[in-house]
C-alpha cells in the first residue's frame, strides 16, 4: 500500500520549515487536573491559540507555499464554512494571494463576516455541500483557480503532520496521542509524523459516534452519518482515502464518543484548563473521559485541535453542568394569592445562603391553579444537600416546591 | 536602599530549581491577534494554566518548601479568598502539610468548597480583613502555625520571580514587560529577575484606578481605595513595602486602568485567544489597550496571571461586548391587541436573516398601552446596519419600535 502513502516524514520536515516564523509553534502543556481526574499524565497541544484558533493553518500555509507564481496570481479556492475557510483567508491575505471560499447559503453570518474580514471573498452557494462542490468546480474551470482542500491534498496532511513532530520534540516520552478525525488529514499527517520518529507510539483516532466515517471506511462499509453534533468539526461523511490507506498501514484504532462526552470534556477544558474548546477539539478529551482505563498510567498527548465555539453554546453547557452538579437549581414554587408571599419565598432563600439568579413570578397568567400564583426561582445553591435543605424550608412554610430543568429539551 | 532588598536574583535562581517539576513552566506564546489589535508584537504567558489556574502556587510553594521539619509537621495559616488560598491548599496537601485558610464569612461558598476540596482546613472569620488578620493571628499563637504570606515575604517573591526568568529565557528579546500589582509581590519578584538578566528592560506595572495603592504609596500618600473591581485579585489596600522599596529603587512606572478597559481585555482574552482571564489576569492587556502607542512596535510580554472568573461574569461580559457590536440588540416592539401580530413580527425577523435569542411577551401585564401588546425581542444580528433595517421593516409593518439595553444597571 505504500503506493497510496502520498508524503514521506521528509515532507512534514520540509513543511516544519516551511511554516516556520508564520505558524505558531504552540505549548504542549501538562494538565494536571486532567491527570488528576483521569489516572494518565495528560499533555495538551494547544493549538487554539493559533491566529485563526485552530490548526487548519499549518496544513493550508504549506499548500499555499507549493504554488507556483502563476498559480499565486490566480488565486485560491475552498469549500469550507470552518477553520479551514479562517486558515486559508488568513494565510492567503498575509501572501497577497486571492482567496475565494464557497459556503453553503446556511451558514451562520458571523462565519461568513469573520472570513470576510481576513480578505477572503465569500461566495454562498446551495444548501448542500454537493451545491458548494458544483461551485467550486466552476470556479476552477471559469476562473483557473487551485483548489487546496481542507484534508484531502498530500501538502495540507504534511503540514498538519507537523503538530506530531512538534509533541514529540517537546515531550520524547509521550507513549499515546488521541487525535480527532474529521476527513483524516491531521490524524494521516501526525501518524507520519510521529511513528517515524518513535515506532512504538500508540495513536488513537476520535469521531463522534454520529459521523462513524472513518471506521466504517477501514471496515469498508457505508457509514451511516446523521444528527446534530457537537463536535461539527469532524463530522464529515466522506474521509480522505489516503488517510483510510495510512490508518490502515499503521493499525490504527479509532473510537467514537457520545455527544454527552464532548459537553463533558469543553466543561473540563473550561474550568479545569480555563481555555475554550470547540466540540471537535474537544473529542480527544472526550475518548480519555470515557475510557479512563485504557490509558491509565501512560503519557497521553492530547491534540486541543480548535477554540471556535459559539460563546452561546459555551454558557448553555456551562449552566448545564452546574445544573449537574446540583449547583444551580430551579424549582417551581406554588403559593397562595395574597400579599407578602413572594418575600417569604426570599427570605428563606436568603437566610439558607443561596443566591438567587432568576426569578420569573406568573401571577396574572392563565395556567396557574385557582387562588394560587407560580414563580419560578433559579438559585446558585452549594450542592445537593443544600438545594434540598431549601426545598423542605419552602414547603414548612406551605408552599408547594417542585425541582425543574429549565435547560430541558425535546428528547432530554 | 539595598538594605530593604529582602532577596536577591540567586534566590529566584533557587526558587526556580525548588519548584522544577512540581509548578508548571507556563508557555510563553506570541499572540498574532493582540499584536494586530495594538501594534506591539505580544506574548503571553498563561499562568492561567496552572493546576489552581494562578501564579500563586509559585511563591506559596518556594515558601513552603523552606520550612523546617517541626514547622512542617505544625502547619501553616494564610488569610485568602481568592487564589493564593487555592495555591497554598494544594501544595500543601500534596507536600502533607496541614494548611489553614482564613477567609471572610461573605466568601461565596464556591470559593470555600474549593479550598476545602483541596484538602485545607478553612476558618470563616467575621466580615472584614482586619479581623481575620486577627483570627490568623490567634492561631499562630494558639496553634503554633507558620503564616504564608499572600506576598509580603521574600520566599514568596522569589518565587513569583520565576515567571520573569521564564519569560526572558523564552524571549530574551524582550523589550518590556506588562505585570499587574495587588500587593507588589509578583512585579518585585519579575523586577529583581528580569532587570539582572538585562538592564534596559521596560517594566510597567498596573493597578485598577479603584485601588491605586502603589502609586500612592510610590508618592508616599495614603491611597483613596474602594469600589466594585471586575480585578479583585489586585484590590490590595496594603501594598508590601519591600515592594515599594524596589519598585522605587528601579524606578517602576505604574499605571491604572479603568473598569471598561478590564471588561474588554477579558474580552479581547476570550475571543482572540481563546482563554479565560480573571480581571486581574486581564489587567495587563487592559493598560497595552488603553495606551498602545506607549507600546507600539516593542516587543512586549504580558502576564496572564489567572483565570479564575466566574463563568456567570463572564458570559455577562461576552453578551455586554455582542451588544457593544451590535451583534445582539433587543427591541421592544409594541403591537396591536389582535391575534397574529406576534408571527407578523417572527416573520420580519425571519426573513431579515436574524436569529431570536429570547422573546418575552406581555399581552397580559398590565403598564402596556390600552388596546396594545408589548414583546421584547432580543435578536442576533450581523452589525448595527442590519438592526437598524430590520427595525425599520418593523415600524413598516405599522409597529412601534424601541430598542432597548436589557444589561443596564444604575448608573450606567
Amino acid at each position: 500500500m505504500t503506493d497510496a502513502i502520498a508524503f514521506s516524514p521528509d515532507d512534514i520536515d520540509a513543511a516544519a520549515r516551511t511554516i516556520d516564523g508564520a505558524v505558531l509553534r504552540t505549548p504542549l502543556v501538562e494538565a494536571p487536573r486532567l491527570s488528576a481526574m483521569t489516572g494518565a499524565q495528560v499533555f495538551v497541544k494547544y493549538e487554539n491559540l493559533q491566529a485563526t484558533n485552530a490548526f487548519k493553518e499549518r496544513g493550508a500555509l504549506n499548500r499555499l507555499a507549493a504554488l507556483s507564481d502563476a498559480d499565486r496570481k490566480r488565486g485560491v479556492v475552498t469549500l469550507s464554512a470552518g477553520n479551514h475557510a479562517q486558515a486559508l483567508a488568513y494565510h492567503s491575505a498575509r501572501l497577497g494571494i486571492p482567496a475565494t471560499i464557497v459556503m453553503p447559503r446556511t451558514t451562520p453570518f458571523t462565519k461568513v463576516a469573520n472570513t470576510e474580514a481576513l480578505g477572503a471573498r465569500v461566495v454562498l452557494e446551495g444548501e448542500s455541500v454537493g451545491e458548494c462542490a458544483a461551485k467550486v468546480a466552476a470556479l476552477r474551470e471559469t476562473e483557473g483557480l487551485i483548489l487546496v482542500h481542507p484534508y484531502d491534498d498530500p501538502k495540507v496532511m504534511a503540514g498538519q503532520g507537523t503538530i506530531g513532530l512538534e509533541m514529540l520534540a517537546d515531550r520524547p516520552d509521550l507513549d499515546s496521542l488521541i487525535v480527532p478525525i474529521g476527513g483524516g488529514g491531521l490524524i494521516s499527517g501526525i501518524t507520519v509524523a510521529a511513528t517515524a520518529r518513535k515506532s512504538d507510539i500508540e495513536i488513537v483516532g476520535v469521531q463522534t459516534a454520529l459521523y462513524p466515517s472513518m471506521p466504517a471506511a477501514l471496515a469498508g462499509q457505508q457509514p451511516q452519518c446523521g444528527g446534530d453534533t457537537l463536535a461539527e468539526g469532524i463530522a464529515v461523511k466522506a474521509v480522505s482515502e489516503t488517510a483510510v490507506s495510512i490508518l490502515g498501514q499503521h493499525d490504527i484504532d479509532v473510537v467514537l464518543v457520545d455527544e454527552a462526552a464532548i459537553e463533558r470534556a469543553i466543561y473540563a477544558c473550561l474550568v479545569r484548563l480555563k481555555t475554550l474548546a470547540e466540540g471537535a477539539g474537544a473529542a480527544g478529551l472526550a475518548a480519555l473521559l470515557t475510557d479512563p482505563a485504557r490509558f491509565a498510567g501512560k503519557r497521553v498527548g492530547l491534540v486541543l485541535t480548535g477554540g471556535n465555539i459559539d460563546p452561546r453554546l459555551l454558557s448553555a453547557i456551562a449552566v448545564r453542568a452546574l445544573e449537574r452538579e446540583d449547583r444551580v437549581v430551579t424549582f417551581q414554587v406554588t403559593l397562595r394569592d395574597r400579599p407578602g408571599e413572594l418575600s417569604r419565598v426570599a427570605a428563606v432563600i436568603g437566610r439558607e445562603g443561596a443566591n438567587i439568579l432568576d426569578v420569573s413570578h406568573h401571577r396574572l397568567l392563565l395556567d396557574v391553579p385557582a387562588m394560587g400564583a407560580t414563580t419560578e426561582i433559579t438559585l446558585e445553591t452549594r450542592d445537593g444537600d443544600h438545594a434540598e435543605r431549601i426545598r423542605g424550608k419552602l414547603e414548612a412554610e406551605g408552599m408547594l416546591v417542585d425541582r425543574i430543568d429549565p435547560l430541558r429539551q425535546p428528547g432530554d
